[in-house]
């Protein structure tokens, strides 16, 4: 690792997204997802599963309350374990006391909250900031005086307290809220959240640690590792720093830690022959963290903890670390990614499957694993600015991430397949997890307000900082500062992304200032063209670094060749052999039947990645590249059996429309299948 | 229908199997299989899970014996419900008196004295009877006076038996108790089980019928639908009858008795607010019986339903009940059935997926639901013999059927796939189903002893007789013997099945005979050469009609030519467009990676059926064909990314091994493939 190549992202403040593309994103999220999230929590819509969220705050706020009243000292209620999601037994009438949902319910609010942060920081909005003050003062009131702060264990009682790290994600709370807080914080410079936030990180920080008689343990689903480098960042604090360490050097080590708390748990209750269960590499603590080279389980949690490593990697200097990061993320990229930027192949544990196992209907492809891997890109990019992380990064972004939210902002995909038959989503139990349409909110809210999180703050995505060069990673409209000493350049970006790669960048300056713009040249291109204006280019990592003097006025112009590409997999991955996919630019298209007709699986591509027209086209009202691509399609025969003598197959011409994957299933219930036969 | 076409299955006693390739398997069964699962029926293999089958029926004696002893009124032990599967808290002291094992553990028994029974009567072995006389004593010894036998309920507390007809197999461990009990008796004329499985089938005919007051409900697995039947016909006795057709009359009628059985449960439990959960399909009880017309639910339930529908059928002349029976034939044989004559596309269920959805690596494929499509398969050519049904009859014995077991006798296979991935089973969740290899024994017996009694039993398949007529539905060298009003026809068959098709027949008579001998013509051949001798030859159904008078020595030689067919499916079969398959007689090929490397998808067929050539080979023992196809294998790239530029694929020349599906893992683990691609 070269420190010199070490990039932070841009404070939201200090950037403008105007872009046409994103506006319309960035809005829905403002305006639709953020408000009906805020009625979720408060379970306030009719046909949304109760999120349970601010009834949880509120119960262990009247604990706390009544606690103060009596002067006695605090007692919370025995412990009674209501399962990992617990149900009113009359859902009309649920109890004021109880804790409802499921055992992280309360990062429903810190999610929230984030999102809230992110888009305060960029649209001033008093009426917002005054709900989420007095959602603060809630959360806050929930709060142990010891700075403990995960309500189901305050309602449900103290006792069993970290007897489950494994599974009950107190750990993952404390990193949301830590995160929430953070970007609360930065948004609109009010600390309330953010020294609840501390005094909870102290709390865990006192209690967990390398030292003799502190607890050995790390969280069963990671986030906090991330998290606490951010707090660590806002607070300079080097305690949130090590503690975040000690989770990373901890995980994985032997004895297993999740082992011994699953043996301890089952001698609690007498069940002293049962074996423990643990399936160590589902939580990635099946090896210590820097001996880890395969990607493995729960992928969402995977990548959160990939991040939490890159950070820690780039504050420490972690040399293996670093190496752990690069070797995961090759194992991502190289053997488990697929095309439209999502892993997770099977939904057994929401989990990476093995090398090359990549099957588009049963995939899971979690839209909140996308974003943990854009999380994941984004630190690899703060430790050196090489193309590649971006490329996956808006790989992701363009297709996966985007596809998990209606075009209405009004529903929701977690998964995310690669080929969809209705007919099969609803008579085949094996994929129960794929919803052939967008889902409104489910108990589990983790996908929606993820988006929402991530869209807000997609620009900290598209720039990065050193102290002398500013990195544009993603193209967008708008306009971003960054200091250079004592002075500030202003770029303006103008950027036809993702449907042309024409890019103008403007620089405002008050007077000459000093210092290197660099700008990603995306995978996807070949031949790009740049005019520098005269300034010095530098090619290095994919990024063209241009340094100099600039100018007020000063402009830089590129255009990448967007083609239409006609890709294949890697034959090893035996669901793709013989098929292939269509990426223009960052985008990967898909075929739907609303286009196509039924039965996809009968197309056949008969042509090559020059014979496919592009033309723009408003869809749904919203203008979006189509492609029409040259085919054929497999005649149904009208006579015979289920098998008969291999012969020649009947077909017809057919033209394949295809529209951009992120945009699929905005048009009712049809098939969809990215992958075509080639 | 028309009961001129009616036949029955040929008595064991009345025909030799001689044949090679049979001669090896059945010899298996008799010396291997047989005296294995006595052992394991007894608890005494070291390596296989514990039956438990005749320690419950021990138990529930002592429990008759003791109420004897006491001379009191009998009052069972108070009922606690330990689960579908009971296994004793300490395996190495298991309790004398509980009952352990599945619900319907005692049907180990059951299965296991039916093969003995069919093997009895073609290979008198006084130790087997011996053995199996003194486990019938056992089993006698458990019954109560009233009659009822299944030792669940016996052992566990009466005053829950019929309460969960639908998970409890009570009415299940009726119909194997009858099926093993008549051919007991038909093997070795003796009757006390047959008196016992009376008893038990008479107190269930006196609470279950359409009369007033008794139970509406039917079997949650049936199978006693049809061992009714041969009670019926064993013993003339009209009330098994009318049992099974009110079973069959009853099933799917609204109320659905398994809703209203649950209900009644969850009512008694206390559970008033949740919701029966019943899958009617699972069980084919979503409609009445005569109004279905696809093959849906759990396979092996499903094809023992049919079964039993199809006796009925024919034993009440009942056309509505026939026509459904031809619907769902249909279903299962244009839209649901492998190549390899498997049937149950999912594991979810065991079950039949939708239409067409026949997935080659995830695929169930239940051998006993080959099995018992081969029940269903017999069943229909008794009404009619039509070689459709012989057809798939034959597919389904000399693949999946002989597939479920080693080539040593000493392992099964449940699960029959027809693509395999050793690193996938073993890695990926949704595959833990799918097993690589061969497994000894499952705790849930009820593939290893379905075999065993279906290899004892072939002949029962490969012959049936009307009064006029003796038809041979398979060809396996031997004999059989029919009466003609007084007299009787021998026919000594010499078959090169199902290498060859040379088939020669050889009348045995001691005066000239007046008969019809019916031979079907194979489905797989075209231009059969029929020497009849000069006999009259009708066409009819797909079978050789030759009527005359017989005398000692004339002779019927068949030539059924038996080219290689290289075979597509449907292209409506997802999985399988652009793939072939390779068949040649009955038998269905496949790659293996012992002869063809591993990755087996990246190998093509690069021929038509004309280039493949056909070779006998001694293979671990056994002779058997071997095919050689020449096609082609992609090369894999050295290097490059998991995506890149569709180009023309690297291939090099391949020569494709493939040997029978059913041989396949019987050299170590390795992949395997039935489907190529073309």
């Amino acid at each position: 690792m070269n420190k010199q190549h070490f990039s932070t992202p841009v404070a939201l403040g200090s950037v403008k997204v105007t872009d046409a593309f994103w506006q319309r994103t960035m809005e829905l999220v403002r305006k639709e997802v953020i408000p009906y999230q805020w009625e979720v929590l408060n379970d306030r819509v009719k046909d949304a599963a109760p999120s349970w969220c601010m009834h949880n705050f509120r119960a262990a706020g009247r604990l706390m309350r009544d606690k103060k009243r009596k002067g006695a000292e605090f007692v919370a209620p025995t412990y009674t374990f209501r399962g990992f999601e617990a149900l009113p037994d009359d859902p009309e009438h649920p109890e004021e006391d109880r804790f409802y949902g499921f055992v992280f319910q309360d990062t429903d609010f810190s999610k929230w909250i984030e999102a809230v942060g992110y888009s305060l920081a960029q649209h001033p909005d008093p009426e917002l900031e005054k709900t989420a003050d007095e959602a603060i003062d809630v959360v806050c009131a929930a709060q142990m005086e010891d700075g403990y702060l995960d309500t189901y264990y305050i309602i449900n009682g103290m006792d069993a307290a970290f007897t489950n790290l494994r599974d009950n994600h107190e750990l993952y709370c404390l990193g949301h809220l830590v995160e929430g807080a953070v970007a609360y914080y930065e948004g609109t410079g009010k600390d309330k959240l953010l020294r609840a936030a501390c005094r909870f990180a102290d709390f865990i920080a006192d209690r967990f640690g390398a030292e003799e008689g502190k607890c050995k343990g790390y969280p069963g689903h990671e986030i906090a590792e991330m998290a606490l480098i951010r707090l660590y960042e806002v607070t300079g604090e080097e305690r949130y720093l090590t503690l975040s360490r000690f989770f990373l050097d901890q995980r994985g080590q032997e004895p297993f830690y999740f082992v011994e708390e699953e043996k301890a748990r089952l001698a609690q209750a007498g069940k002293l022959k049962q074996q423990a269960k643990t399936n160590l590499s589902y939580h990635q603590s099946h090896k210590p963290v820097r001996e880890q080279d395969e990607a493995v389980g729960h992928a969402v949690r995977a990548v959160y903890l990939y991040s939490g490593m890159a950070d820690v990697a780039r504050k420490m200097g972690d040399e293996a670390m670093y190496a752990a990061c690069k070797r995961l993320w090759d194992s991502i990229v190289g053997q488990k990614l697929y095309i439209t930027g999502g892993i997770g192949g099977t939904h057994m544990g929401e989990s990476f499957s093995y090398p090359y196992d990549l099957p588009n209907d049963t995939a899971y492809s979690e839209t909140c694993a996308a974003i943990g891997l854009m999380f994941f890109a984004r630190r690899m990019l703060q430790i050196e600015a090489d193309s590649r992380y971006a490329d996956v990064m808006e790989l992701a972004l363009y297709n996966t991430v985007l596809a998990g939210m209606a075009l209405d902002g009004k529903s929701f995909f977690y998964v995310n397949p690669l080929s969809v038959v209705p007919e099969a989503c609803a008579r085949d139990e094996r994929l129960q997890h794929v919803k052939p349409v967008r889902q409104k909110w489910f108990g589990c809210a983790c996908c929606p307000p993820n988006i929402a999180r991530l869209v807000s703050s997609v620009a900290q995505y598209a720039y990065t900082e050193s102290e002398d060069t500013l990195y544009t990673h993603l193209y967008m409209s708008g306009e971003v500062t960054k200091r250079f000493g004592d002075q500030e350049i202003t770029l303006v970006i103008e950027s036809g992304m993702p449907w042309n790669g024409h890019v103008k960048a403007t620089v405002r300056v008050k007077e000459p200032v000093q210092g290197t713009l660099a700008f990603r040249i995306p995978g996807w291109t070949s031949g790009a063209q740049i005019d520098a204006g005269g300034k010095q280019q530098t090619l290095k990592g994919g990024y063209a670094c241009l340094s100099g003097v600039w100018q007020d006025g000063d402009a830089v112009e590129f255009d990448f060749p967007m083609p239409v590409h006609m890709v294949a997999a890697d034959p090893r991955v035996r669901e793709n052999l013989g098929k292939v996919a269509f990426m223009r630019g960052p985008v990967t298209f898909c075929a739907e039947e609303a286009d196509n007709g039924d039965q996809l699986h009968l197309l056949r591509v008969a042509c090559g990645s020059g014979d496919v027209a592009v033309g723009m086209e408003n869809v749904f009202g919203h203008e979006t590249a189509v492609l029409t691509v040259p085919g054929k399609r497999t005649v149904l025969p009208e006579a015979g059996g289920l098998y008969g003598a291999a012969a020649p197959v009947k077909e017809e011409d057919a033209v394949i429309r295809l529209i951009p994957y992120y945009a699929w299933a905005n048009r009712g219930l049809g098939e969809m299948s990215v992958w075509l036969r080639g």
